[in-house]
């Protein structure tokens, strides 16, 4: 029953994500030696990112792009960063139910982590954006979370001349370097370096100390009761789209009745409450739970998967073993020096601190 | 006129502290030339902070002060840390006409920079916290700003453990270490190693070439015009307090007639509209200007200064050549390496979005 509906949410794009996935191991796999046979649905984390679409990384570029990451000036009221919503400090996300934005407005939806989030089949939580560059373009816009737009965000990069330098040098073929898309992609590239390897790269990579003896029977059980038919490939999920409850739908406290997931974006009806299986790296260190972060414990998230994903009822052993293996997924967070911006002028649009619009946009 | 009523503002503390500005030249500037003969009303900023009353500074300690100032959970939202409001990617301030809180509320009062406050004569515009470690408690229970309380923060801190062992090994002769004095004195020892040095302080310690011409041009203005009787000592100005309109109170918008500033703390009818006088040090870098926050742009603060303190109205070549002398005083920001917080755990008290408390607390 569980096979055949997931199997039925994997599109032509997914399957050749996942077959990547699960294709020849990694040349830093063959170099210490080999993942244990039953675990080839995944892939170590790669030391480096992979390459981006159409946006070569440069250290200048990730430079700039930590810099644009940081800074509170690209939102309307000049008080809210990419790293509000998405903390490095804090596992990549802001440990909200659902994020605060302008106004002290709720988005709809829990922020997912940045941290790996390069290697996701694509961005939010339905997958509406390709790649992290079109992701950045969205919270900057939403009226609920930075509220500005790709013109005042123009205007305030180009209104500060270390930014339009900057700019300058890193996109030097442009006539025109500062624009939205080329923030977006510094800001892409930036993020593509946030990259946690944890011991079950090690692990998979050969290394059959890494995981303690209880994490290896909890990596043992979440294979075995199929948690790893979704939560596979390099970032143990964030592959491909599923239905939330592919046997039994959550309560509605879990499941908003109306956040139909990726029918928004596929405007197909077969797509109601399908949603982008998210990253499990990090996941201990990143709650509350699900797209719609109402639940805080990890036990209770993993209790509610047996139940809508795979029907059954784990017992608390079960949840407690499957827990104590995805605590191996918590990885080496990034180092990251806190940037020193540049100083706006008197052309910078000055912070607006009134809510204006009506609310749009969501993770 | 004016230096009367200088006068008359300064108590015995702060003449104290004056004199102690004026005393004798520090190690540093015998090192390395003498001062300006006429310059005598300025020091050099030390290389390193001073010793901090009853709170000896150690490496363990400002690292654990520096978590603390970036962590969000020590708000009631999660939401908001020391950092939002006093950025260091941003000259240690917001850059809002007044700082946004907790439910985007507004506080009243423009946030003061954290650079180089450890050597203010005491904290907030008012002056009613003596010390950094006494201000760090202000915000956090601020209704408008942190909206936390010192049982829920220690609560926080107690429930995560990599807090607990860290307050231990940084207060270690302590029954329970888990305060909250001991959290403001962690963050105050962090605060006190923002130091940001400037040209101004080459030229100070006997470098001639330190500034430019016109720079000099303009702190030759600076003293000559009197700005430098209430701007003096290590921080060019923070040292003392003084009513803002010495010679001409400014209009409403400026010096709203609600904030009689440290009437409020002596609750002496004469220090009604006194504030301290705001460190310059990066004052080219932290607008807007005055507690109020309603002026942008640095000639136009020159010309209200000018105009409420000394009685004058200076010329714009006057106003640009201050500006420009001021420019100098913009130092080295600090290097902060972003922390990585501990994790919480079920105990920590969780996020609460909601305004539930009737506003209270300012800078």
């Amino acid at each position: 029953m569980k096979r055949t509906l997931v199997a039925r949410s994997i599109g032509a794009l997914g399957l050749v994500a996942m077959l990547a996935c699960q294709g020849a191991p990694p040349a830093e796999q063959a170099a210490t030696g080999s993942p244990p046979a039953n675990l080839t649905m995944f892939a170590a984390l790669p030391d480096a990112p992979p390459p981006l679409a159409g946006n070569p990384m440069t250290p200048a570029k990730v430079e700039l792009g930590k810099m644009l990451y940081f800074d509170p000036r690209l939102s309307r009221s000049w008080l809210i960063s990419c790293n509000t919503c998405h903390n490095l400090a804090l596992g990549g996300v802001d440990l909200e139910q659902t994020s605060i934005g302008h106004g002290w407005q709720r988005g709809p939806r829990n922020a997912p982590t940045v941290l790996n989030a390069v290697f996701n089949i694509a961005q939010f939580w339905d997958g509406r954006a390709k790649d992290l560059a079109e992701q950045a373009k969205g919270p900057l816009q939403a009226s609920v979370e930075m509220s500005s737009s790709p013109d005042r965000v123009v205007e305030t990069l180009k209104s500060i001349p270390e930014y339009v330098e900057r700019f300058t040098a890193v996109f030097p073929d442009e006539a025109d370097p500062v624009t939205f898309d080329n923030m977006a992609h510094a800001i892409e590239a930036f993020e593509a370096t946030l990259l946690t390897p944890s011991r079950f790269d090690s692990y998979l990579r050969g290394d059959a100390q890494a995981l303690a003896a209880d994490e290896k029977a909890g990596l043992d059980l979440f294979v075995s009761k199929g948690c790893a038919g979704c939560h596979n490939g390099v970032n143990v999920g964030g592959s491909n789209y599923y239905p939330f409850g592919v046997v039994q739908k959550p309560g509605s406290d879990i499941l908003p009745p109306g956040d139909k997931g990726r029918a928004a974006v596929t405007h197909s009806a077969s797509d109601d409450y399908v949603f982008r299986a998210p990253t499990l790296r990090n996941v201990g260190i990143t709650p509350p739970y699900f797209h719609s972060g109402v639940v805080w414990d990890l036990s209770d998230a993993v209790e509610v998967m047996g139940n809508a994903q795979l029907g059954m009822a784990l017992t608390p052993d079960e949840r407690t073993s499957i827990v104590t293996f995805l605590a191996s997924l918590t990885g080496t967070q990034p180092k990251v020096e806190y940037p020193v911006l540049p100083t706006h002028t008197a052309a910078t649009p000055r912070p607006v601190w009134q809510v204006d619009t009506a609310p749009s946009g969501q993770h």
